[in-house]
C-alpha cells in the first residue's frame, strides 16, 4: 500500500498533434466501450495543433485479427477544435478504437495556396509547392491507379507555365482531387491516442422483445371440486411457446425453475405461513432435490428442459434463464458449504433482513469468506445451463453481490461463450446500475417503469442514448412480476397500450410480463405489485378464452403487441438506441421522437413516434419536426404512414396530431419520401 | 502502428468496493492534477457497494518520500453515492492522490444495531456483535492509548448484562466513540483507485501581482533639441523597481531584452519602414550582437542584468523574463542552423505570414527538422537565464510551437529547478490554452480582457475555478501592450479602477502593463492596441510628475493599485482560486462574490467583493448573500468593513449597495464577525 516516491513527471507524452477528450471513453479508458455488430456510433475528440498549418484526424478501428480500418473525421466546431466520425464494426469480438491527429500538408497548401495565388502573391512558388505535396501524395500513399493518374495530371498542370495561374491552381483544388485526398490522405506527424478496447457483441445484446413467464403457471389448472392445483410443467409451458412466438417476441424469459425450499415458505400474497399445497416462491431456491443446478421435479427433467429450449429455437425464440444467487435454508450449500453464508455471533446463519424487517426464507450468499471456491461453484453452475443451450441470463438483484464477482463471471463465461447475454435486474441507485453495465452486463433493467412525464422520459432517454450507450444497454419493462405502478393500476387499457408502445420504440430492447396483454392491473393492497402474485401461487390465465371464438375474444392486447413487434422487425431503425431524436410538440403531454438508420445498401429507414402520455384525455396539438434529423431539408414534405392504423397523411415541418383515449394513443409513423 | 489482437477482456479489475468518477482527473489520469503548497482542494468520487452494509471512503495523499496521509471522506449525496473530502499538501514536489473505498464494519453495526436494539430484536446478539467490532477496532488499528481505553470501556459495557440494553448500546454509539472510529476507522475490503499524480508547486505559481515594463523605456528620454532618444538601460530600469515594489507588486516582468534585428525592422505604430533611429520591436530577436542568450548592448551587460535581478530581490520582487521563440532574419541561428527554420521550394527561409499578410521581420522556428538539436539549444538558452537567477518565464505565443516541445522543456527544467514558473501567453482557442496548462505551464493568460458582462464573468470564473483549476491557473490582465479593448478605450477612469480591482480579486494572479496607472487609453486607429505602442518606440512616462508635488499629482491610479495589492497581501483568502462563491445581486450590472479561507490556526479570512460593472452609471441594488458560503447561518449578521473606503456597515443576508461613477465602483469588504 506504500508507493515509491515519484522523482520525475509521470505524465504521458502529449503527442506531436494533441488529441484530447476522446469519446466514448468508459472509466477513463479502463473499461471497454461497447457496440453490437454493424451498429453505427459516434467517436468524437478535440484535435488541434500549434500555428496555422492544417490539422486533421482519423478514427482507427482495429479488428480482432489486427486489421486496421481508417475513417476520416470531420471538424464539427472550429472554435472548439471538435472532430467527429461515425464508425461501426462488422463482426463480434474484441476490437480497439483510437483517434489519430495528424498534420495535413495538402490541407495547409490548399488554404494558403488558394489565398495567395488568387491574391497574386508568390504565385509560381505556391504552385510548385502544391506540385511537391501531390508528388508526396502519389509516392507515399497507396491508391488506385486511376487516382494516381489523376494526381499526376494535377502535378503536370501545376507546373505548366503556359496555363494561367488560376487554371493551374484549379487543377489541384478540384473537388475530385480533394475527395481523393480526403479518402486517402497524405498524413504527417500521425499522433495516435492509446488504443481503447471496443467490445462488439451480437445484435441481440442491443435489441430484442422479451416475454416473461412463470413456467409452472403455463398449463396449471385447478380442480374445481377439491380446489387443488395441478402445476404446469416444462412440457405444458412449451405449449405456450407458439403463442408467444406468434406475437413476435424474440426471447422467452423463465423465472427460476429450481427446487423450492420449504423452511419459512411464503404463502399467497407474501403471507408468512404457507399452506401444505402452496408452491412457494421460485426465488427461495434449494431443497433436498437440489439447488441452482437442478430442476424442480414438479416442472420436469433436464430432458424436458432440452425439449423446451429446442421447441423455442424452432419457433425463433431464445430462452432466458433467471439467475437468483440466494438460497432457501434447505439448499444443499447450507450443508456442504456453510462458509458461503454469513455466520452470526451466536453461530447461526444470517438470513436476509433490512432491519428490522426479516426474510427468514432466504439465506444470502457471502462470497467474501471463500471467493475462490464460491466463484468456481457459481461458474460450474452456469456451465450446466450453458451446456443445455441457454445463452441469455436474467440476473436477479445483482446489486446485492460483489460487483467484482460479476466482472469475473461474465468475463470468464465470455471467453468461451462470447455470445452470452446477461441482463441486470439492478433496480437500485444509478452508480451501481451503470457500473454493472461497465463491468460486463449486456443489458440493464432501468427506471422506465417510474418515468411517465414527457420531460422525464426525454431526459432519461437522452441520458441512456448519450454517453451511457457506450457501456449500458437499457431494457424497458412497463411492468414486471414485482412492479405495478399506480399509473398502470389506474391508467386503464390506454395506459397499457401506451407504455408497451413507448417501451418498444424508445429503446431497442423491451419486455413484458405474461398477462400484460390481459391488463392485469389489480394491486395487492398496500403494495405496488399484483394481487395474487404468481411468485407465491399458480395462475391459470385460460388463454383460449381470448382467442378467436372465445368468450373473451377482443379483450386482449395480444393483437396490439403483435403489431408493435411486427413493426419492430420490419423497421431496423428501431433496433438501434443512439439514433434517437426528440422533436417538439406544443402539448406538454404529447411526446414526439424519431429514429433513422441508413442501411448498408444506402436506403434509409425512418420512424416517427408521436404519443399522448395522458391516458385519460384525447389531446390535439402540433408537432414541429427537426427535418434535418429526418434526412430532409426544412421545406420538404413526406408521406407519413401510421403503421398502427394504416392511415397516411402528407406531413411537413409542422403537423397537427390528435391522439388519445377515444382512438389510438400512439402513432408509429413510417416516413415515406416522395 | 499495428496492434496485437486482443483475446480477452482488457479491463481493469473493478475492485471489491467500486470507486468511480474520481475528480480531479486530468486527461483521464494521464497527467497530474496540480495544487500549490497548503492549497486546499476538493477530491470527489462515487463510492458504493453491494447490499446493505455500510460503505465508506478515504482520500490518501502520498508525499514525495512515500509517507501516506489519510483523510476521511463524507457522503454528500446518498442517492448518487457521492463522496467528498478537502485535502492539501504541505510541501512542493510530486505527490500522489487516490481514493480508497472500504467496507465499514462499525458503520454497518451502528446502523443495524441501533435499529434492532431499539426495536428489541436480537438484542444480546447485536450487542455482542458490537463488542466484537470494537475489539477488532482496538486490535487492528493504531490509536492513542486513551482512545484504546475508551473503546475497551465500550466493549465491557456492551457485554455488561446488568445494564439496560439502551445503556449498553449508548456506550458504543456515543459521539466520542463515533468520532474516534471516524478519525481512525476499522477498514475492511480496502479498494484503492490507481495513485494519480499530484504536482505541488510553490505558492507564487498560483498567486501574485505582476507589473510589466519595457526596460528600455524606463529612463529613456528625448533630447528636445535633436528629437533623438536616449534609451533606458537595465541600470535606469532598476531605478523604477522601488516604485513598483512600493505599489505592492510581487513580480516585475520584462519584455525581451535581446539584440534586435535590423532587416525589415518595424517603425512607430507598426509601420513597415523604420527610420535609422527607431529601436525596433524587441520581439524581432537576434542580430550580429547575439540571439536569445544575449542582452542588447544598448540595455547593458549581464552584470547589469544581475544587478537588476539583485535589486529586485532586495525589494521583494521576482523578475519574469519574456521568452519569444522567434528570430529576426539577423539572428545567429539563421547562419549557424538554417535547419531550424522552414525552407521553401525556392530555397528561401519562410518568414511569418497569415496569408496573404506577411511579417518579413520574423522567421518562425521549425522544431520538426531537428527536434533533438533544436530542443537542446532552447534548453541551453533557458539555462543561461536560470543561471542568472530568473525563475519565472512569460512565454510569448506558445501556441505557435509544438505542445510536446513545451511539455519536454518545462519537465526538463523542472527536474533541476522545480521552483520555475512558466506563464503561457496563449491567446487562442480553449483547447490549446487548457492543454498547455495540462502539460506543464504553471499559469495562463486568459480571456479576461474580453469578458465584461456579469453573466460572462461568472460563467468564465466558475469554469476556471472548477475542474480547470486542477490543471490551469489563470492570470488576469485588464490590458497588455497588445490588448486595449474598446471597454478600456472608452470606459474612463472608473473602468480602469474596476477592471484592475476585479482582476486582483476574482483570481489569485493578475497583472498590469506599465502606464495602466496613467489610464493610457488611446488606441491606434483601427487597432485594439495603444497608439505609439512601446513595442516600436520609447515611451518616457515621466513618473515624477505624478508624485507628491508633481504637476500631475492625483492623476494616477498608483494609490488605488497600492491599496488593492495591500488588501491582497493582508487577506490570504484572495490568494486562492477554488474558494470563490458568487452571490446574487438584483441589478444585472452588479456582481458579488466572496472568498473564504480557514487558516491553519483555525481563524478565518473572508472577503466579499461587490462591483458595479457599468462604468457609466451609479447603480443601487440589493445583494443577497449565500450565508453558509461565508461560514454563517442565514439569520446571522456581521460588520462589513470596506477596505477601499474604510467604511463599515452592519450586513445581514440581504444588503443595499450603491456603487459607481460618482463614488467607488467596487467594494472589497472584509467580513468581521461579531
Amino acid at each position: 500500500m506504500t508507493h515509491a516516491p515519484i522523482t520525475h513527471s509521470p505524465q504521458d507524452p502529449i503527442g506531436r498533434i494533441p488529441v484530447e477528450d476522446v469519446s466514448p471513453l468508459v472509466d477513463a479508458g479502463r473499461r471497454p466501450a461497447k457496440s453490437v455488430v454493424d451498429e453505427v456510433f459516434p467517436v468524437t475528440a478535440t484535435v488541434f495543433r500549434e500555428g496555422h498549418d492544417a490539422v486533421n484526424a482519423s478514427v482507427v478501428l482495429t479488428d480482432p485479427d489486427g486489421g486496421r480500418y481508417l475513417t476520416p473525421m470531420e471538424c464539427t466546431n472550429e472554435g472548439l477544435n471538435s472532430w467527429r466520425a461515425e464508425v461501426s464494426a462488422d463482426r463480434a469480438g474484441w476490437w480497439t478504437y483510437q483517434v489519430e491527429g495528424w498534420s495535413d500538408p495538402y490541407g495547409t497548401w490548399y488554404h494558403d495556396g488558394t489565398i495567395k495565388v488568387n491574391a497574386g502573391v508568390d504565385v509560381d512558388l505556391m504552385l510548385e509547392e502544391g506540385a511537391r505535396v501531390l508528388e508526396r501524395a502519389i509516392a507515399e500513399v497507396e491508391r488506385p491507379s486511376t487516382a494516381t493518374e489523376m494526381l499526376a495530371g494535377a502535378v503536370t498542370a501545376l507546373r505548366d507555365t503556359r496555363l494561367p495561374p488560376g487554371v493551374r491552381l484549379a487543377a489541384a483544388t478540384d473537388p475530385a482531387i480533394r475527395r481523393e485526398l480526403h479518402d486517402r490522405p497524405l498524413r504527417d506527424m500521425v499522433s495516435p491516442t492509446p488504443a481503447y478496447a471496443l467490445l462488439v457483441e451480437r445484435e441481440r445484446a442491443l435489441s430484442g422483445a422479451w416475454y416473461e413467464i412463470f413456467p409452472r403457471s403455463e398449463g396449471a389448472h385447478i380442480d374445481p371440486e377439491t380446489g387443488l392445483w395441478t402445476s404446469g410443467t416444462l412440457r405444458t409451458a412449451a405449449d405456450r411457446l407458439p403463442g408467444i412466438a406468434a406475437m413476435g417476441f424474440d426471447v422467452v424469459y423463465l423465472t427460476p425453475i429450481h427446487p423450492i425450499g420449504t423452511t419459512a415458505r411464503k404463502g399467497p400474497n407474501n403471507s408468512l405461513n404457507a399452506g401444505p399445497h402452496d408452491p412457494g416462491s421460485p426465488y427461495a431456491i434449494g431443497s433436498p432435490d437440489g439447488g441452482h443446478d437442478a430442476i424442480d421435479p414438479v416442472l420436469g427433467t433436464f430432458e424436458d428442459f432440452d425439449a423446451f429450449v429446442g421447441r423455442a429455437k424452432e419457433l425463433g425464440l431464445e430462452v432466458a434463464m433467471d439467475i437468483a444467487l440466494q438460497c432457501s435454508p434447505d439448499h444443499p450449500y447450507v450443508q456442504t458449504n456453510p462458509e458461503w453464508f454469513t455466520t452470526r455471533a451466536d453461530g447461526t446463519i444470517a438470513y436476509a433482513e433490512n432491519p428490522p424487517k426479516k426474510y427468514q426464507d432466504i439465506y444470502p450468499l457471502n462470497f467474501d469468506n471463500d471467493p475462490a471456491g464460491s466463484y468456481a461453484e457459481m461458474r460450474r453452475m452456469i456451465q450446466v445451463w450453458l451446456d443445455h443451450g441457454v445463452r441469455i441470463f436474467r440476473v436477479d438483484n445483482p446489486h446485492t453481490k460483489p460487483v467484482e464477482f460479476w466482472q469475473w463471471l461474465i468475463e470468464d463465461v465470455g471467453r468461451d461463450h462470447p455470445e452470452t447475454i446477461w441482463l441486470a435486474e439492478a433496480f437500485t441507485k444509478p452508480a451501481m446500475m451503470h457500473t454493472l453495465g461497465k463491468v460486463g452486463f449486456q443489458q440493464s433493467y432501468t427506471y422506465y417503469a417510474w418515468r411517465h412525464a414527457k420531460w422525464e422520459l426525454e431526459e432519461y432517454v437522452r441520458e441512456l442514448a448519450g454517453e451511457a450507450a457506450s457501456y449500458m444497454r437499457p431494457s424497458f419493462w412497463p411492468t414486471t412480476h414485482d412492479i405495478l405502478t399506480p399509473y398502470m393500476q389506474f391508467g386503464g387499457p390506454v395506459a397499457w397500450k401506451l407504455r408497451a408502445a413507448l417501451a418498444a420504440t424508445l429503446v431497442p430492447t423491451y419486455g413484458i410480463y405474461a398477462g400484460y396483454e390481459l391488463i392485469e392491473h389489480v394491486a395487492r393492497p398496500g403494495a405496488e405489485e399484483q394481487v395474487d402474485n404468481e411468485k407465491y401461487q399458480y395462475k391459470d390465465r385460460q388463454w383460449f378464452r381470448y382467442e378467436k371464438g372465445g368468450d373473451r375474444e377482443g379483450q386482449s392486447l395480444a393483437g396490439y403487441l403483435t403489431r408493435i413487434n411486427h413493426i419492430r422487425r420490419a423497421h431496423p431503425s428501431l433496433s438501434w438506441l443512439r439514433n434517437i431524436t426528440f422533436h417538439h410538440a406544443d402539448d406538454e403531454n404529447v411526446m414526439c421522437f424519431s429514429k433513422r438508420r441508413v442501411l448498408p445498401d444506402g436506403t434509409e429507414d425512418t420512424i416517427i413516434v408521436v404519443a399522448n402520455l395522458d391516458p385519460y384525455s384525447t389531446r390535439a396539438t402540433t408537432v414541429h419536426l427537426d427535418m434535418p434529423a429526418l434526412g430532409m431539408d426544412y421545406h420538404e414534405g413526406f408521406v407519413a404512414h401510421d403503421l398502427v392504423t394504416d392511415q397516411s397523411w402528407h406531413w411537413v415541418e409542422h403537423n397537427f396530431v390528435r391522439l388519445g383515449a377515444d382512438n389510438e394513443p400512439v402513432h408509429i409513423i413510417h416516413v415515406r419520401r416522395y
